[in-house]
């Protein structure tokens, strides 16, 4: 058989090449048995059963969520973790058994009048339905002890290939064992795949209905590059993939080719990701996303705790910076002890420094409390940022709170030390009160995924405007052209820690915008510091202004496919 | 007694004097008879007609606030229908009256279990418990044949108070009865201050508390000016309320002080308006919105109909401008020939020319070809604008369009003419690619509800960020003078049709900015134009600059109130 290539869109720089497992739990039931062979009470305890294990698994699933994802992505399990106490519902199902069903046959039918009901009243219902959906699946397969594939013990050199991967799914897969994975749906910045990028796994997503064709042990090539999974790869193809990336890591700083030094940082979410960004040659950690430690448990951690985790980022780098956002939730992620109302429109309402400012206002303080100290305390240069700032008087409220955690610290002979402050460049006003509060501020951190969503008025999960939501639009490129003067003419340094820092394509445009640090997940950071030392200044100087003249996103890339 | 003053929130600047009549609902229920005494099919019957007329009730509500308020407003009501039609509700209250309750004690009994069951599960599911209890008091009040206090029926000189006013209720106010309202909750830019405004009801909300403690029959002034309630009022307020505004009715067009043509013009929803707006002095319509065209109904209004709309809205301006929007509505507001899915965060979803060059491009052309022409047909000039434009590449497809059904229409030999085409500058991308866009067009509108809700990142329905949602915030003025320039530098001229243009206070600051239109409810047109006939444009300008140079809210504010 001759190479077939699919096409799609690559979100790792990495390429794989391995066997198909497909992702895929439908379960078929056979006739049931008549009703008076079936022992009514046997079915009541085994349905009981399934209930229980589908409990244990979902919080388990939801726990690893949090943890390792984010609790945006948990939150799908607290849905279904509450229709399994539907009585509603698992009365229909215990009707069913009485009326001499086996139990996964009970399932079957006591979920399809509620999932017909809520597909029937249409919307936001509907989507219900799919969780109803999912939950009925999760009991049939525990029911029918129908065998799960286990996503974190797949053999090795396994490609997974899935209609979409959750996640969740995403979460449990090991670098070590799946040589890539490939969906038909999904986009660039769905969550999977920024999670495969940070994990550092090959992955193809978007390829559409095609992908299904493919068989099960079939040999294929995942190529996160070039976006293209390739069924039956030719020899060479094969060879190429499996020798996988053939960029330089290099572990010191670097400097564009007239000498101008610029920081290449990682973004990390927990302190176990720092390893890896050592690895990957990462100068300083340019956002450290702290919800990780306040997700997934009953208590908030306490001063000391937050304090020995800051402290070991700083120590893993002793000669670089380790910027650390405050708690930047929002009304959309419920943590079990913060109070959080349900928000119509979540991206626009209280969320990062909104909420630090508000309702979090202790965490807030004890957080600022112990950065404060580990600044004294951690080899490397702390650097705090806060986010969603859209207001001077954010900022103003925020260095306050500052000192006065300071003042408390000296009074009880506490060591400590003021670290740089910064604010991350998330909301269009933050754009145009760039001045000022670069004048308050030591530096700007640009958040490309929130700053995009907001300049377009285009949501970064909603599929239908996934066109608008482009980090290219000359919009956008305009947004950060004026952050950056902002930044200089009050005299801040600025960097950029969203997704789009990461695009090597991109690492021209963005210095000769004058930016003076990318922030991305580490395994990018080969590919942009190879790319950081071929750029002369002035040349992206005179590319960023072309760039910046254009009137559409396609006259964007038509510039960037010019270099 | 002397009078006593409670401070609220003024969203008209009328004032009206009047008797207070509480609207409140509640209905209490006595002990029931034994269940011996009491005949479970005439219950049963007496549950099924109360059902029946509260979907009548619910159904002409629904219709009269699409109607009259907006889809938006009217969709709470397709919830309340569907929870009339959901057999766990429905019966469970059989259930109690086959257990010998009376129709209206069932309806309690019956209705408790789901709303605490909602209430339990919190967050969304805890407002439609809200939801839930509507019903359940409206079915009361039927079941009991409680009086309703008929909204549409007060008694002249009636002042309404009440906890809150929906938009539904507003819309049933009859300015000729109702000498103002005031509500304990509520906001300036709430839907239900937004229709007060529009029909021009004396109206103050967000008064607190201490609202409740006014008694019914007591008289009480209601100053929408100043934003206050004085309960037993003096002679003299009460005389000065009574006389109503001392502000003359311009209906000529205005200059400046130093001779500058401002065009001061009305905003209107449907043609029924178009006479008030005469009345006030509008020398244009600066925005008419073309949702009421289309909303409760089973199927669009066809060309002719359009046509016939849209040349009486030009007949009544035959000196004038009339500006009409395509049509704007968003994934959260559904018609029924319209398909939309329902989005998380639909203010980042797909609305406005986005539905247009997408879903609805049917409607869109229709509606384009109404449009050109009555553009031939009727006696003012005819404006159109786009609503939601992010990028060059909408208007472009936009202008596409247009040319298109002016070559349709020349083949079919119909008389058409182009209007002057335009859009509404709402998200930031569109300040941000201003001049491009003014290159292309013949003038912009701004929308500064939405404007300010982008460049802010917060949503104008959510209480929690109100205080960040401020349209005089210097970031949002900022925005607003980079789009003036933007729209000059390529050649259009540039109104503002938002809330904000509404606002006596601001309209000096508004010319100095530069704005050549200024459109707003017609109400308002008399005090506007009060103050464009004063203000020196050089004096406006300076003020405007150093306006732009705050630093916060506060700031603004402070140099608005030293005019």
């Amino acid at each position: 058989m001759s190479e077939r290539t699919l096409e799609g869109i690559g979100v790792t720089p990495l390429s794989g090449v391995g066997t198909v497992v497909w992702y895929d739990q439908e379960v078929e039931l056979s006739e049931p048995p008549a009703p008076e062979d079936v022992d009514t009470d046997a079915e009541h305890d085994r349905f009981s059963n399934a209930l229980g294990t589908a409990r244990e698994e979902l919080q388990a699933e939801r726990d690893r969520t949090a943890e390792e994802v984010g609790e945006d992505e948990a939150e799908i399990f607290d849905a279904h973790l509450q229709f399994l106490d539907d009585p509603q519902i698992t009365g229909a199902v215990e009707d069913a058994i009485d009326e001499g069903l086996p139990a996964e046959h009970a399932i079957q039918e006591g979920f399809e009048g509620a999932i017909e009901q809520l597909e029937a009243a249409g919307g936001r219902m509907a989507e219900r339905a799919d969780d109803l959906r999912d939950i009925r699946d999760r009991l049939l397969r525990i029911a029918t002890d129908a065998e799960r594939l286990d996503l974190s013990e797949l053999p090795e050199g396994t490609v997974l290939l899935a209609e979409m991967l959750t996640p969740s799914d995403t979460a449990q897969l090991d670098p070590d064992r799946v040589a890539g994975f490939a969906t038909a749906k999904g986009g660039r910045t769905s969550h999977a795949a920024i999670f495969a990028r940070s994990i550092g796994i090959p992955a193809v997503v978007g390829v559409g209905e095609d992908l299904l064709d493919i068989e099960a042990d079939a040999e294929v090539v995942v190529d996160g590059d070039a976006g293209n999974v390739m069924v039956d790869p030719d020899e060479e193809t094969r060879e190429r993939a499996a020798e996988g990336r053939d960029v330089e890591i290099r572990t010191d700083r670097v400097e564009t080719a007239d000498g101008q030094p610029v920081e290449v940082a990682a973004n990390i979410g927990t302190a176990a990701e720092l390893e890896g960004a050592v690895a990957q040659g990462a100068d300083a950690v340019g956002l450290f996303r702290t919800e990780f430690l306040f997700l997934d448990r009953e208590t908030p951690p306490d001063e000391d705790e937050q304090l020995e985790t800051y402290v070991e980022a700083l120590d893993a780098f002793p000669e670089g910076r380790v910027v650390v956002r405050t708690l930047d939730i929002g009304g959309d992620k419920p943590i079990p002890y913060v109070e959080a109302e349900e928000e119509d429109n979540p991206f626009l309402g209280t969320r990062g420094i909104r909420r630090s400012l508000g309702p979090d206002a202790e965490l807030f303080r004890t957080q600022l409390r112990a950065l404060l100290r580990a600044g004294a305390e951690g080899d490397g240069d702390l650097a705090v940022m806060f986010p969603m700032v859209a207001t001077v008087e954010e900022v103003d409220r925020s260095l306050e709170i500052v000192e006065d955690v300071a003042s408390e610290l000296d009074e009880a002979e506490i060591d400590y030390a003021v670290p740089e402050l910064g604010v991350m460049i998330e909301t269009p006003a933050a754009v145009f009160m760039g001045e000022q509060l670069a004048e308050r501020l030591d530096f700007f951190s640009i958040g490309t995924n929130d700053l995009t969503q907001y300049v377009m008025a285009a949501s970064r999960q909603n599929e239908a405007v996934a066109d608008l939501h482009n980090p290219r639009d000359p919009a956008v490129l305009r947004a950060i052209d004026q952050a950056v003067d902002a930044a200089h003419a009050g005299d801040a340094w600025i960097g950029m820690c969203g997704e789009m820092a990461g695009d090597p394509e991109l690492t021209e445009l963005l210095l000769g915008l004058g930016l003076d640090e990318l922030s991305m997940s580490a395994v990018t950071i080969p590919d942009v510091k190879a790319n950081v030392v071929e750029t002369d200044t002035a040349e992206a100087r005179e590319f960023a202004e072309r760039t910046l003249a254009s009137e559409t996103k396609a006259q964007v890339s038509e510039l960037l496919d010019s270099r």
